[in-house]
């Protein structure tokens, strides 16, 4: 067995791919997003890879984007997560299965009922990425005039992971004993509703599952502002970045673990996985090639959408050709936003160059290159503790993940950084993280 | 092609069985609640048999009852139906998939947005039986002191269907271009957001999911009172009744049938279910000592539990074996309630008598018998104006299924008052119902 530290990747998958010209490119499947038989190809191929999970994003609401971008948006359409992810559950047997779920929009006994029957019917395989939603459009469909302030998202979303918790612990490991002879189905004695009282929310009873196959499903976060990483380091067990250099991922990363250790945690216990957007060729220049067309077929209307949800307001009133002007205080990914204005500073980019920058893959990390060269890459960002793993983005769909699985993951396997076989049966397991005690119990 | 009316069934798989002590059976899996390998198999028998749907209860609680029978109920724990008929819908390819998601603890963008999901996945398999949710311990667990009015649940219930079915109508069916030459995904002027501003509801955007495979997923109801009536005669396409003798049920057929008339719909549009226990037997005697030996194992707490369900107060508290006394005016399913008052007038049973007609089976229709006899009772019922199916309750499983899927469909096929094949392709064309038109189209 290797000793070396070994790579760890998810597949991010809703929208099917980040890039937003992904559908249109030759030979795509250009309904990838919302074919349930593609999710299923899609799914099983990256099992076959040994990924340790999909990852699927939300929003309950369209993107906001203008209606020019919008209609060339392959995301007005695709499947709620927590439907499509039991689904695919029934097909696979390995591979982990994260859904996104809004502690803005959602109850908490709702949360926790959906996660623990996913973990159980997936046989603890389930991960929640908690979101606290920051698109002014879901708000509108949820009867609030506009997006829930950003420092009262993170209260709302700390109780709502509080009951959340506890729920799943309503019932010990052992109470239900199903004993035939005597009638007697579960021992209430190990039971504890919850009886909770907060802020936000009012939860009295148990839930009516037993306890996950996981203890708790996989806990994930991508919180990037100081309230958001901070709950992350306190209570995530993967974490989400949106780091596209190796020094602020190094950053990141630092900060995150040191927060977890402060916290009291092992730091071990807290994996980051920043977004990686891989383009395979046999030589760079093809690599290359691949990205440009891609690229090229973005609508400058999609560029501006893309930049106006980053920066928080209307960047199409902007002069196209003119510097980015300041940027009012906003309810936007702060973190974002910041990233943004100061690359522009940098590099003195028009608004237009910006736009063109995050039309099409929102300007996360890339790797682009043949098989050596991103394998080289990934073994330094794992090297230099700047990620535990990645959390990958797929150009185009299915010959992204195809190449992926078919080409990097046997050079990965033949450096020894990279698993030959699932080492447990829950996602937990496979990524070397504990399963939580009860906190009911001693 | 035989021209005689055609049986259809349900079969009520959630609970896995009705009846309270089918866990304790000789050789039924003890577990047949919460293991999805074991719903896997079901729902392959049942497509096999080809019923025309799984139909899954719901609560967003435990159920109450008085902790002697809690502990006795195989309810305690299982999976929340739109998380487990996802995975359903992968294994199987016919079944409809009947999902319950209650109008008073769910917001209609995410009910919508679900089902909607489902229908895709399953390609046109999705129903929502819309209940209003009566359990006071379901208020508890959503922050409200207690459960919503009978009358004002009725009113939030017709306003989320309004919402839910202006979603499902956001796209048009062929607003989805995906045209890979322009680069247009989608035509936002086939995009209709609902825009809905109600009592209780606003919603101001479109789903993002196209329109569902069957316009709307099949609207299943249960209402039983008089707002409950009305609303299921407007609405429902599908109607579970609880009626348990043949007067009764034609009763209910005629009434619910003629208030869909005035209201103006096609009355042959709206499909009347019974539930109906079922226990077959070589000979009669053999099904009816099935029954006894089932009941057999009926701990009297669990009947009182039920029965406390039923009446809407604790009736732990009345003398077992004195006759039922005056009921308060409370907040529990009205017509339940008032069919056990009258039985127990009518036969002078005590309450310890009424509980052990309850404990078992919830003193719902019960065909006991051969295949013959159980046909010819069935074949009366449909001809008869009773019914035009039945929502058939397993007395365990997977025993239950099994006979009924070998044994008493090849009768019924025999008779030719049973289909020999799947008629259509989705759950609306297998039940003989049109697909709806979008509300925003001429
Ligand atoms: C890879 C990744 C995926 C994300 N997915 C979602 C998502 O599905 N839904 C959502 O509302 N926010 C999503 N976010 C946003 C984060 O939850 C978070 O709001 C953001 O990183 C900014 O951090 P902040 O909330 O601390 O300001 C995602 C972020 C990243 C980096
Ligand atoms: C077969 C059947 C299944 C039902 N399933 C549920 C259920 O899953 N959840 C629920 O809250 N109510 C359920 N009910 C209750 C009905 O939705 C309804 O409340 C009841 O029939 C009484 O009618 P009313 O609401 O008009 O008083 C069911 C009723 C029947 C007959």
């Amino acid at each position: 067995m290797s000793t070396k530290k070994q790579l760890h990747f998810g597949a991010f998958m809703r929208p099917a791919s980040i890039h937003s010209c992904s559908w249109r490119y030759p030979d795509a499947f250009s309904d990838a997003n919302f074919n349930f038989k593609h999710h299923i190809r899609f799914a099983q191929t990256l099992e076959k890879g040994l990924f340790d999970a999909i990852f699927m994003a939300d929003h309950v609401s369209l993107l906001n984007m203008p209606d020019e971008a919008l209609k060339r948006s392959a995301t007005v359409v695709s499947l709620e997560p927590l439907t499509l992810l039991p689904a695919l559950a029934a097909v696979t047997e390995h591979i982990g299965l994260i859904a996104t779920a809004s502690t803005t929009y959602n109850q908490p006994y709702h949360i926790a009922r959906k996660f623990a029957s996913l973990d159980h019917i997936s046989e603890g395989r389930a991960g929640w990425n908690v979101v606290t939603s920051s698109n002014p459009l879901e708000a509108l469909n949820f009867g609030l005039p506009e997006a829930v302030e950003h420092d009262e998202r993170y209260k709302r979303g700390r109780e709502c992971y509080e009951v959340v918790t506890k729920l799943w612990d309503s019932w010990e490991d052992d109470a239900i004993l199903r004993n035939t002879e005597t009638g007697i189905f579960a021992d209430l004695d190990k039971l504890h509703p919850p009886k909770h009282k907060g802020e936000f929310y009012a939860v009295e009873g148990a839930l009516n599952v037993a306890r996950p196959v996981q203890g708790w499903p996989l806990i994930v976060q991508a919180g990037a502002s100081e309230a958001g990483r901070q709950f992350a380091s306190e209570v995530a067990e993967m974490v989400f970045s949106a780091a596209s250099t190796l020094s602020t991922a190094q950053e990141y990363y630092a900060d995150i673990k040191s927060r977890a250790k402060a916290y009291g945690r092992n730091p071990d216990h807290l994996k980051v996985f920043p977004g990686c957007f891989v383009i395979i060729g046999d030589t760079l220049e093809e690599a290359k090639n691949k990205k440009r067309q891609l690229d090229s077929m973005v609508d400058p209307s999609t560029g501006m959408g893309s930049l106006s949800i980053l920066l928080g307001c209307d960047a199409s009133k902007f002069d196209l050709d003119g510097p980015l002007p300041e940027i009012p205080e906003t309810n936007a990914v702060k973190s974002g936003r910041q990233k943004l204005v100061d690359m522009a500073k940098e590099d003195n980019m028009t608004v237009r160059e910006l736009a063109q920058y995050v039309g099409g893959s929102y300007g996360c990390l890339e790797m682009l290159g043949t098989v050596s060269m991103i394998a080289d890459q990934m073994e330094e960002w794992l090297n230099s503790n700047a990620c535990d793993g990645f959390n990958i983005m797929f150009p185009y769909l299915p010959q992204g993940i195809d190449d992926f699985v078919d080409k990097l993951v046997p050079e990965l396997q033949r450096r020894g950084v990279y698993r030959t076989s699932y080492e447990g049966n829950t996602l937990r397991e496979n990524l070397g993280l504990p399963r939580p005690k009860n906190q009911y119990c001693d």
